[in-house]
């Protein structure tokens, strides 16, 4: 059999300090390396990101992915995606299969639709009671789901815990209370290989490109 | 064949005026209503949600949708699959596929991410910059998405236009500012006959609740 050819992450070619090892092309790397699926990097420029990239995301943001024919914009779709690849990824059971993405969404519209917003909010100094009660609830919500088990799906590692694990893992909402079951889980997964290469090329890729624009 | 058995879509037995028409098991009635799904509606109760039905949905919210074992919650998920049983919801092909599942995230964790933290800023009466020129700039893009095409996948109706509609339609969000392609889109997509029958049965639903709640 001739080896798959690689996919494509699209990422951007240089960010500042504080988002690094936090730009989302991280979700699909992890789930790469978590499933052996080979990739490799490709990148647009930062600078002017709102419309330098819009013929291929209109909403001028990273990651895309690139598959032979398909070309996706949004990392929970290309999770989904690389998905299908793997077992690794997705257990190959309907059941389980439902609930991996039901968990997905869980990450994506309702942890992170707190989450994002209010870390914006704290950005700006701005504190709003509807939006960090908005947030309380939901992280103790989770907390208690995190009390209770080692994994989100059945009985090991789905792309349910990656993208938990990625939007729970940001600071400023990791250090906003006190969840030992949460910390526990970003802990548990944020120690596998498989994050942690892809936390170290990302945080490499970016010092490059720093390299890079020092010797323009 | 024997018919198939129908899913059961999860709302709550009553909710207050404001939200009617908008509470979620709607993007569930109107996948259903689109593809000839067979459907029946059952409730949880809407006082006490906040802990009333954690067992089933941890963050309290609707809906969940049950189809023989499998019992889902978050109406991307739900949407997700009930598009496995019809091609009306998502198109058989591989790239189709992948595209709607992007369209449905951009609409949830990109779209919506916005949208409705933005609302409930609105409802506590306070204006923060920040959100408002985040919410600004992703209407915008949108705006420009939908003055090139009718469909945001191939050349006809799939679950990524019932989402980005649904979520779009939001009264607040959609007097907001002056975007003629969102708002003929909106148009075109709530006067489909699987919208207003979708609609039409929430609200009556809902109307009877009031009712149940009179006579008790």
């Amino acid at each position: 059999m001739m080896p798959a050819d690689p996919v494509t992450i699209w990422t951007y070619d240089w960010v500042p300090e504080g988002p690094r090892g936090f730009v989302r092309d991280i979700r699909l790397r992890w789930a790469c390396e978590e499933a052996g699926i080979p990739y490799r990097i490709a990148s647009v420029p930062f600078d002017g990101r709102e419309t330098n990239h819009l013929d291929r995301q209109p909403f001028g943001q990273v990651p895309m992915l690139e598959d032979g024919a398909i070309s996706l914009f949004e990392s929970g779709a290309g999770l989904i995606h690389l998905g299908g690849k793997s077992d690794a990824l997705i257990p190959p059971h309907e059941k389980a299969r439902a609930e991996v993405i039901q968990w997905i969404f869980a990450g994506l519209n309702t942890l992170e639709m707190v989450t994002m917003p209010w870390v914006v909010l704290q950005w700006s100094k701005e504190n709003v009671p509807a939006i960090t009660s908005w947030l309380d609830n939901r992280l103790a919500q989770m907390e208690e789901v995190l009390g209770t088990r080692e994994w989100l799906v059945g009985d090991g590692f789905t792309l349910a815990d990656l993208i938990m694990a990625d939007v729970l893992r940001v600071d400023l909402v990791r250090k906003h209370g006190d969840r030992p079951a949460s910390e526990g889980y970003i802990e548990r997964m944020t120690a596998r290989p498989a994050f942690r290469k892809a936390h170290a090329d990302q945080m490499a890729y970016f010092e490059k490109a720093d390299e890079d624009r020092r010797e323009r």
